[in-house]
């Protein structure tokens, strides 16, 4: 048997896990892969920091036996069926108090399940979300831990060590019980896609007003230097100056606009109807990105429908507004669901931990989790960050723009859908009385569905129209 | 042992159950219920047409024994575990060849399992949507029939006789294999929900101009005998009349304003979702109802968010128009996913049928499905009925007033969350190129996700920012 000696495992070589060893390794760690194909874990080795202590191995088993007792172990494999693999094949080799982490994007239930199983044959099994990707995972991501706080607390030198800091704080704390790493990680995900949604009306938009790539660049990196500093702001800015070495264009211009999508969006949307909450933006962001692969149709509707509608100039200053408020949105719609989720699936999500988690490394910081994490200190059940007195006072300064721009986008033919969806879900949210009243009125009508009323306490039904 | 007599047996005689029971009577049928609960076999037979042949049972082997053979029998339950029961008190007391129908709201998955459960045993098992509430179940529902043609074949002359008739048409008809009726129902339960939540946005358009009760009731009766005409239109109208036997203010104003659902909504969107294809005017209804559920947190919103905009007065005929506009978006949207479930889930759904069984008896019903059945006459792979020469028609004639309407709905503050929805929709499904090829080069930019090309085929990655 050979001797223990390495602090952490990682199972997967691809970038992500080879960068996230490496990044431990250079925190001091002595770190060891498992990867079945053999140029991966040369490949570990061969980037490996001078001094630090870094093995590559191609049999799990020697791997297990080269690892610290109790043992600390990651897989980052894909989702489904490779992670139950893997367990089963761990299972024969671990013993009693190990800690097996899952890096990857896996469904929180899969997750809940897995944390069960483990634990009958006292193994810790972690969920952990990791975001700031390939480059993140080598320089400082966001990591976002879940399940037994005891085996946390194992893992939390190394996560704390690799993860992104700010202000010195590392971007990793515990995040809740059993499926909640994962879940937090989704709804980062569902933010993502509601923000990159609601940054593409926003290109729309400028286009429209003539701005040139050159234009684009300026005024994205402008605005990366304002409020709306983060880190999808920052590459956008960047990818209006990359030129296609092919054709020498402008590399954007020449991207088809079918839009792809590995279904995180798409679970967030799915969960947050299970709830239910209304994530609304989020919802948008996944069904644009569905209506973006319907290019014949497209093509075929665009010849049936094909008038110009006009609409007066939006300033560039307007259309900031209208993203800033949109993004306002879709952060307080998905911090809105994991205050739910936390609730309902009872997962103890700390939300003024999220916020800072999200600070540094993931992809969707920004400086606005600053004043989330302001916004929760003050207020840790915060129902919604629309209701914190700093956070409506700034969407007071944006609504007002953001809906001369819905208007002018209906009145012109962009299709702002994200925009339009933040609007009209805060309009609701902040309705006292929604006209649903008459949603209950027919549905009573038509299948006795009965329903309540606003002035005394029960359940009532009408024999309508007679 | 009893002589075999009755020519179909229902088990579950709620009010659905007994209709639909005594509906298949008054057309000559001998009909036999089931139920435990001796007030329901009873409130069955005293219910009962003179002349008819009408029985109600507290056991089931009874009922079972008393049906003609092959057995014709369906189930109206709640979904769920009530259905598997029934289904296994059934199994000992079933011959080959019988016919077991499930009537109720079953997820077309577990209809899809029980399907292949049954057949195994060589029993039928069909899954059937019914739609128009107890009044259509007693009178004439529309009836979404799936599973094996030749089970159909054999329920076929009760359920035409029972459903809705359309110019002498039954409004039935084999709408595709294994769970396609439940599907079919489930589809249909969502355009329901956004018809709803597009006729409540109105009603709050309609209101904010000022529009008294009565005068809504006008409107909408107007509106019914126009190109609106429709279930849902007919009994909007209803609604603004009924007096509340309490107060004798108008009901519709002591009603709360949470809405309730049942779910069929809201599985819509997520298997939507999961096809994938894009059913945004649903999302934002199912969203709706959920924010409509934050009672506590609306009033506290309203408190802070209270400043009053103002837009421009609409007239009623724009509003008409961004209805209409909602609405054909909403069926658009809705039969677009039938269209690509039944290709992806191979439950070959004949589209030209299913917006023929809907022209009567269901909640849907309205005179549009007329223009749809000739859509799908005319072109029955049709992607979309957007693309149809005569729906496009109507929808340039539209489009125009809906654009002021959510401009104005935007400037005044008002949530037009389904309108804005089925317009920004639109206004991407008819752009040939959407600005989601920036979202596609974010993706390449943090995660190495990959992009196509205009230009060339192949996947392409670019090392970005350097």
């Amino acid at each position: 048997m050979a001797q223990s000696v390495f602090d952490f495992g990682m199972i997967g070589l691809g970038v992500m896990g080879r960068n996230l060893l490496l990044n431990m390794a250079d925190h001091g760690f002595s770190v060891i892969g498992f990867d079945k194909d053999t140029t991966k874990t040369g490949a570990l080795e061969s980037a490996a920091t001078a001094g630090t202590t870094v093995k590559g191995v191609a049999e799990l088993a020697t791997m297990v036996q080269l690892l610290e007792r109790p043992r600390k172990l990651m897989m980052l494999v894909p989702a489904g069926k490779p992670v139950d693999d893997v367990i089963e094949s761990l299972i024969p080799l671990l013993e009693q108090g190990d800690v097996v982490i899952d890096g990857g994007n896996s469904h929180y239930t899969d997750t809940l399940r897995r944390v069960k199983y483990l634990r009958e044959k006292g193994i810790h099994f972690m969920g952990i979300g990791v975001s700031g990707g390939e480059k993140g995972a080598r320089t400082g991501p966001s990591i976002m831990p879940g399940g037994d706080k005891e085996a946390y607390e194992k893992v939390r030198p190394m996560l704390e060590a690799v993860s992104a800091k700010v202000n010195g704080t590392p971007c990793v704390a515990y995040l809740g019980k059993e499926g909640a790493g994962h879940y937090v990680k989704m709804v980062h995900n569902g933010i993502e896609y509601s923000i990159m949604q609601l940054i593409s009306e926003t290109y729309a938009l400028l286009k429209k007003e003539g701005l040139s790539n050159e234009q684009l660049h300026e005024t994205f990196k402008k605005w990366n230097e304002g409020d709306l500093q983060s880190f999808l702001i920052e590459i956008t800015a960047d990818i209006f100056l990359q030129k296609d070495d092919k054709t020498s264009a402008h590399l954007v211009d020449v991207i088809s606009d079918k839009a792809g999508s590995k279904g995180t969006g798409k679970w967030t949307s799915q969960d947050a109807m299970e709830l239910p909450v209304a994530v609304p933006v989020i919802d948008t962001a996944v069904a644009m990105r569905t209506v973006s692969g319907y290019k014949d149709e497209r093509v075929e509707a665009a010849k049936i429908y094909n008038s110009s509608e006009s609409a007066p100039a939006l300033s560039v200053e307007q259309i900031h507004d209208a993203l800033s408020f949109g993004i306002l949105l879709s952060y307080a719609q998905g911090l809105a669901m994991l205050t739910q989720a936390s609730r309902e699936l009872e997962m103890e999500i700390p939300l003024p931990e999220v916020v800072k988690v999200w600070r540094g490394g993931c992809i969707i910081r920004s400086t606005l989790l600053e004043v989330f994490t302001r916004a929760y200190e003050a207020n840790p059940t915060l129902p919604n960050i629309l209701l914190s007195e700093e956070i409506a006072a700034i969407v007071k300064q944006v609504v007002g723009n953001t809906r001369t721009v819905v208007a002018s986008a209906a009145q012109s033919g962009i299709a702002a859908a994200g925009i339009m969806s933040a609007l009209s879900y805060f309009d609701a949210y902040r309705t006292e009385r929604m006209p649903t009243n008459l949603v209950q009125a027919q549905r009573d009508y038509f299948g006795a569905h009965t329903y309540q009323r606003i002035d005394q306490p029960g359940t009532f039904h009408t024999v309508w129209g007679e």
